[in-house]
């Protein structure tokens, strides 16, 4: 299997996270974000979405999405446990994974996008141009701000974001927060549950991924 | 179990086709969006975040998100199986149902939820008030239609969105071209495989649903 990865960018980070937790190693290729290797023609037939991550298989098949490329790599190796251990803790891992991108990750595409002055017709990420809308950068650092007090809340009864287990829910929450950091949206000082979780999901070796 | 449904809204309804496609027969609840009661107390306590579907276990748990409520299904009830056979198929399920989300579903919300007379402080579900974007509306209309010239161009060499299986993915995926045909974007004439493959999906009785 090949990695196609860009250590720069958030989206697969959190494969890269998930892979360290797991032990994995992989034959990583590094796309350049930054040059536009995602638009090109040799990148395009590895995925026509033009985005990273993607996980090409030892048939060929390329699978992008970080959820199926976690999903999938679950199912191959699956110790230590990343998506829960029954049917109702793997099902509040996908609900919570689905919130934390919807609210989070999602929001915060929007507040970077939509602001960075080397993204002016790339408002979305893919093959197409959108330009820029600044009410919706404005909005993406509302959004994301409400979602961190939402996390704090969650994790008020919770030791990690899904529960009393750590996950994938965690993972796509950490790589938001450190993501909203870059882009000056901070943790609020009274967001003492986040920052107990933040503690100690930052302090695991998998984070420097 | 309890599902918290709302007929004519088109997150609830994926689960709806999900749960004909299995056969399965659950209590079920009418929320009333149009007139405001996903805002409610009763109803935060039931999803603070204000959406359906809601998944209520036996055990008082309430599960949202529609992947996170159909993959728990998906583990209680195996057959028919909607996510694939194996662990490439399932990958490749999620990784299509994600880009259906991505591209067509939330692209549509944009569409839908920034033009509507009735959402002008709502332009995004949940329980926060946000003011509508026109030039969301607008981009979200141009994004629904390229989406579904790339589910076309998918269609093309598979009989169903993931492969030559009926999934998940393609529920999201009728669901997504219905909800469109309803905000006027209709399907290209010159869409064939798109157009041959919703004559196939939407015969089944689940469509109904």
């Amino acid at each position: 299997m090949k990695f196609y990865d860009c250590k720069t960018a958030p989206s697969p980070r959190r494969v890269r996270v998930f892979l360290a937790e797991k032990g994995i190693d992989l034959e990583t290729v590094q796309v350049d974000l930054g040059s536009g290797e995602q638009f090109s023609e040799a990148f395009r037939k590895i995925n026509p979405d033009c985005v990273v991550p993607v996980l090409e298989l030892d048939n060929g098949r390329c699978l992008s999405e970080v959820l199926a490329i976690c999903s999938y790599l679950e199912e191959l190796n699956p110790e230590p446990p990343l998506f829960g251990k029954t049917a109702e803790e793997r099902a509040v891992v996908l609900m919570w994974n689905a919130k934390v991108e919807q609210q989070g990750l999602w929001a915060m595409a929007d507040a970077f996008r939509n602001s960075s002055k080397a993204l002016t017709n790339n408002a979305l990420p893919g093959p197409d141009n959108y330009v820029q809308i600044p009410e919706l950068a404005d909005r993406g650092r509302t959004r994301v701000a409400k979602f961190l007090e939402r996390l704090d809340s969650q994790l008020a009864d919770n030791e990690y974001v899904a529960g009393n287990f750590f996950s994938v829910a965690d993972i796509s929450a950490m790589v938001t927060v450190d993501f909203a950091a870059w882009i000056k949206i901070a943790v609020p000082d009274d967001a003492g549950n986040l920052i107990r979780w933040y503690g100690e999901v930052s302090k695991r070796p998998s984070a420097s991924a």
